[in-house]
């Protein structure tokens, strides 16, 4: 590490290169640092490197540095830090300290709850915008932000938000009631975090606050927390939609153990699910000996219903996971895909035909220009489906993968086909 | 429209419920709205409905509308607007708009310039603490925000920000250029606007700083604008890896001539491909005739290699595009995606050979066994590398789709399980 990096480098850049040292040696570094550019460093390492580092530091450092960080990374910490590692640490805490930690670390992984932070500014509704601002000033150090503030009544219940912004430019005698924006979107600390990362966006908020099923406020989820949450969300799907189990860390840190375990469960499903195509060609074998330029196109005809499914399956999960859909848009969107499938399919047909004529006559051209349309026309109304019906029974639309459409629409692909064919080939 | 929502209700929910009615209807209710309450309502309408309002409502309330529009979201209409309107409307704009519009609207789109605001907030260096927050209460009704601002020499040259928070907590004779950051990461206006999307979320910002070719100040882009083109781009590449070309609007708003024209292309391209297997197939037709139960294991062999190669591309390609991957890593992730295909390729034959001894005899399981292990790895192998390839090549890797993959599996696994077969066969 050049000497000059620790002090100047932005803690983000720092701790990207901490993450690539053995935990020493990153801690000698970090403990040569000021104690805020330590905390926010640490806040940064991946979660790998911070239980590392944890686990060499000294006990009295790590609960100095534990102290000083945001309310969110360390209850975070906390929930990955070993059992023996919290027994020793929580002595040296602060009480307020280790029960902030056991409130925000008691919500489930995944929601609002678990991803709020508690160091959020507070006013009351009866504040001058003068005074607001002062006791901003004095809040300031204590807190993750103050260019946003939540103004609560008795039992934390909120009124309003205010922003800085709003409060500098206000006269400064005028009531914080009367600055504030009342029906401030709010989510429930139980809702998927990924509600409060909707919220945040769709209202372009600074941050969500986050409330108790007992309405009272408990913590706020900020901006570029919801980014995060945002952007795992969106890896998780895509990771889901090819085939692949959710692997919960970044792809570097997986492990091959991991990465197996991540990806063998769905590999020996379809497998099996595969079998079924298998014995749809077992059940055809006499037209497929008397025919066997059938073969040919078997491949191609089966793999284009997979493909229109995963395209139209790939539509509908991005459209569900963006609430650009609804489950109640079923229909409609089923009308328009047998329309665009029925297209697609027709087209297709044409362009197979040909090659049909050529390497197998007129016969085996209508057989499999008609299959074409049929397979294209079954797999697309199978991938529009399948995410609104897992999505229906409180299953994760994203799991109708790629993978899945197309064993799917295979086995219904190699049926359709040698059903055509013995209907039209051996009459 | 209940006559309380136009008053009560988010802009942004206002403004969904206004996407649902006629354009005549929709300016009817924004008309009737206070100013600045109609442009951001305005701004949240989706870019249809924009379009479609702006056709309707008279010249000077449009122009009137426009002025107070946001200078992002004004730039993006402008580009939208069919050259008659803009004849119509520019008369009635100030000069100085006219030309933040044309400056704004000449970034080409996906640039870091095309999504970008001129609405920033300036200090200089040598404003006091005191000053700077007069300076910002000034420049208030002008910007997007202040609660960020950015401290430029002569020549716009940026020197650092601070934040209204800094500003407020700083004592009040204390000169800008000591409270300010330097080095604030910043964005070129040509770069993809993915790259400012990556900067605001890295380093947990409020907005990124935009500069032109001559080190010149040009704009910024917000942290909520990063948010969505973050959900664009992420969009995009979902799409993509499932086989369909980018849509470019919300699917809600996609016509059926549109779908049919993004999902055509592919799928034929896919289906001559496709004529590969057909062909590999072909040339083993003497083997298949005569053991006829080869048939049965084709699509379950061919499918697994496909569906190892799909997992394989989704997790490179969400790892090239979140920046955890690089082009370097190839070699590397190829040696571990090699013994973890391994694994998986060994996992699955076991699960198949007992399948196939039941339904062929030893003979058969051996060559399905045998098949497995090499199209998984063939597969994998292919999966890993294409994204790589790909980008490589100044490509977008997300373009690997599970249905290319797929195909290239397919052919692969063809020639791979017949060429075993006629080995271990007809030997
Ligand atoms: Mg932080
Ligand atoms: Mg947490
Ligand atoms: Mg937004
Ligand atoms: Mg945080
Ligand atoms: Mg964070
Ligand atoms: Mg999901
Ligand atoms: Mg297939
Ligand atoms: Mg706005
Ligand atoms: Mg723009
Ligand atoms: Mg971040
Ligand atoms: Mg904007
Ligand atoms: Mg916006
Ligand atoms: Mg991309």
């Amino acid at each position: 590490l050049p000497p000059e990096a620790a002090t100047t480098l932005h803690p983000a850049d720092l701790a990207a290169l901490l993450d690539l040292r053995q935990p020493e040696a990153a801690w000698e570094t970090l403990a040569a640092l000021p104690l805020a550019r330590r905390a926010e460093t640490f806040g940064y390492l991946s979660a790998t490197t911070q239980v590392a580092v944890a686990a060499v530091a000294p006990r009295r450092a790590l609960a100095e540095l534990v102290s000083a960080m945001d309310a969110d990374e360390r209850a975070d910490l906390w929930a990955r830090l070993p059992e023996e590692a919290r027994e020793a640490l929580a002595p040296a805490l602060a009480a307020a300290e280790r029960e902030d930690i056991r409130k925000l670390a008691s919500y489930p992984p995944g929601t609002a709850g678990a991803v709020m932070t508690s160091d959020y500014a507070v006013l009351r509704p009866e504040m001058t915008a003068r005074d607001a601002i002062e006791a901003l000033r004095r809040q300031a150090a204590s807190k993750e932000t103050i260019h946003v503030a939540y103004v609560l009544s008795t039992g934390r219940r909120l009124l309003g938000t205010v922003t800085l912004e709003d409060l500098v430019l206000s006269p400064p005698d005028r009531p914080v009631s009367q600055i504030m924006h009342a029906d401030a979107p709010a989510v429930r600390a139980e809702e998927p975090a990924e509600q409060a990362a909707r919220i945040v966006a769709r209202y372009d908020l600074p941050a969500v606050p986050v409330l108790n099923g007992g309405d009272a406020m408990v913590g706020i989820v900020t901006a570029d927390d919801a980014m995060d949450v945002a952007e795992a969300e969106a890896t998780t799907d895509f990771h889901k939609a090819g085939g692949s189990a959710s692997l919960g860390v970044a792809l570097r840190e997986a492990t091959i153990g991991l990465l197996y375990r991540k990806r063998i469960v769905w590999l020996v499903v379809l497998v099996f699910a595969n079998v079924f195509s298998g014995a749809g060609i077992a059940a055809f074998e006499e037209v497929i000996a008397a025919n066997v330029a059938l073969v040919f196109f078997l491949p191609l005809l089966i793999d284009s219903g997979g493909n229109a499914g995963s395209q139209a399956a790939t539509l509908m999960v991005r459209a569900l996971a963006t609430g650009e859909a609804r489950l109640a848009d079923w229909g409609r969107m089923l009308g328009r895909e047998t329309l665009v499938a029925a297209l697609l399919g027709l087209t297709m047909a044409g362009a197979v035909s040909l090659l049909g004529l050529v390497r197998g006559g007129p016969e085996i051209a209508l057989v499999v220009a008609a299959t074409m349309v049929c397979v294209v026309l079954v797999g697309s109304l199978v991938g529009l489906s399948l995410p609104f019906l897992l999505s229906r029974f409180g299953l994760d639309p994203a799991t109708a993968s790629a993978p899945l459409i197309t064993t799917i629409a295979d086995a219904s692909g190699v049926l359709i086909y040698f059903a055509i064919a013995s209907a039209l080939l051996m009459g």
